[in-house]
């Protein structure tokens, strides 16, 4: 948002105020101070205006300026009712320069989830895509898709419904898939130019509007439909904090919030199937998992938790 | 190159062979062997036609269907006179969906070494980039430049010039830079989508027509104009071998070549300057130094030989 349009809409949260006390503080003109309170009002946010001043009334449920409004993350937000893919987008916006940028949409209709596979985006659902240049190598990557699953599982959990992470990148309620996460980058070998995170949640849909092809649930079956400003917020502070620390911080919040860990689990990975226990995760995210022969540590794979042998 | 048009050269090579003799062999009609032949006359092939038949009397010097001819790795190659950067059409051609192609040109008007720096390239050099997809994490993608950097010196050592690697990615004769290596990519954080090595190596150029910002030189200096195509050709061979094997041999082949082992030197690393003995390589393409501190492993930087202290 335009940063002294945030600062008008600051002004009047609590108002009312004057127009004149509005532009002399921010320093602008009264027609500025006016032009932004219209530009604000088709941006959806609701504004009275009474003799004594401007006061806001009601921001809008959902969209770009509604995200960016009270956001504790320096993200921008680029919103779209219908995209393709809000992660080809964000990569777009990589291409043309941009940094530490949301892409978001209330549905896609190519959305893509890892290795190519579909991925199913109905109107109601959370899907966006967050692009950001961190200084650090691709080896380093994969901790970027342990921050996505923290924050992901965080805003969920604060809706009162008990998600838990499967490695790598899923976030499930009872066994059913809620959430997926695909990571994608470009760099030189040794350091990253721009990551984006493409973060998928079930959120306002309807269960049946979602593949058959593994069990998969919605915020809407498991508490209601849920304010999704607050939650994409949620998980944008947590995002743009856990990016800010160490990975360690991120691999223990991570494990607090995996059911992996502690399971007899079957991953298929590029160089074959691996069966045993997983006992922890190690930086940048790989999977620690006990074998009849020995400790074997997996970067990538798909992983199934298996019932006790 | 069209499968066809070079079961035509091979039929040739050691001509005379007869028009109807190609023919039936390659199950076309004449008037296909002729169409062939035109083409490959227009690629710049010399051939004879008399009345025993055709005979391949001579092959372009360089260019796109020079260099495919005769080369012992299934790389595709695209050939231009004049082109801003070979990594960045190769690029293009990775978002098309190819891979295994090779991007050639007599010069760059737009080259970029590592960090986005300059890479300043005249017609004469050898300026082209590799377009692969391993399928490989992201963390093994140094890899490659190591694969780049073992193939380069080897085809530069076999026109008797005694080139040394300077880790991470310079080709160096005595003292001065001779080529250098620039590896991109893009994939998820757990896997390579694809992978663009670019190579720059100054070859039949005048070292004066290469910046002063650091010492250079260039295969006209150090031993006279090269064929291109042959040393192309001895690259991309190396090239495909080494990414055939393993790792280890890539190190292997690397340490055997490289100067940097056994140096006192000074890394500037993304996280600060590192001075101390370098040791070791180890994989993916870390470069172990002993400082005072301890031992240290560093992935990505800037290294500098320093004298004995």
């Amino acid at each position: 948002m335009h940063p002294t349009r945030e600062q008008v809409l600051a002004a009047i949260a609590d108002g009312p105020v004057g127009g004149p006390a509005i532009a002399s503080d921010l320093d602008i003109s009264r027609a500025a101070v006016w032009n932004h309170v219209e530009a604000l009002r088709e941006d959806g946010f609701s504004i009275e205006s009474a003799a004594d001043g401007y006061t806001l009334a009601g921001i809008p449920n959902y969209g770009g300026p509604a995200l960016e409004y009270g956001l504790d993350a320096p993200f921008d937000v680029e919103y779209h009712e219908k995209i393709a893919s809000t992660n080809e987008r964000a990569r777009e916006l990589a291409a043309e320069g941009h940094a530490d940028t949301v892409v978001v949409a209330d549905r896609q209709t190519g959305g893509r989830g890892r290795l190519d596979r579909e991925w199913t985006s109905p109107s109601g659902g959370v899907w966006l895509s967050v692009l950001v240049r961190p200084t650090i190598p691709p080896a380093q990557a994969p901790v970027y898709t342990l921050i996505a699953a923290v924050a992901t599982a965080r805003a969920v959990r604060e809706c009162g419904v008990e998600a838990t992470i499967k490695w790598p990148n899923d976030i499930r309620v009872d066994g059913e898939k809620l959430a997926g996460i695909l990571t994608e980058m470009e760099g030189e070998a040794d350091r990253v130019s721009w990551l984006v995170v493409g973060i998928g949640l079930n959120a306002n849909v309807d269960a049946d509007q979602l593949p058959d092809d593994q069990p998969a649930t919605t915020l809407r079956a498991e508490t209601g439909d849920i304010d999704r400003r607050t939650v994409v917020q949620r998980l944008l502070t947590e995002f743009w904090t856990l990016a800010q620390s160490s990975p360690e911080t991120t691999l223990d919040a991570w494990r607090e919030l995996t059911d992996t860990i502690g399971q007899r689990v079957r991953v298929d990975t590029p160089t074959g199937e691996i069966v045993g226990e997983a006992v922890d995760i190690t930086p940048p995210g790989a999977l620690v998992v006990e074998t009849d022969d020995g400790t074997r540590e997996i970067t990538a794979g798909d992983c199934e938790h298996l019932r006790p042998a």
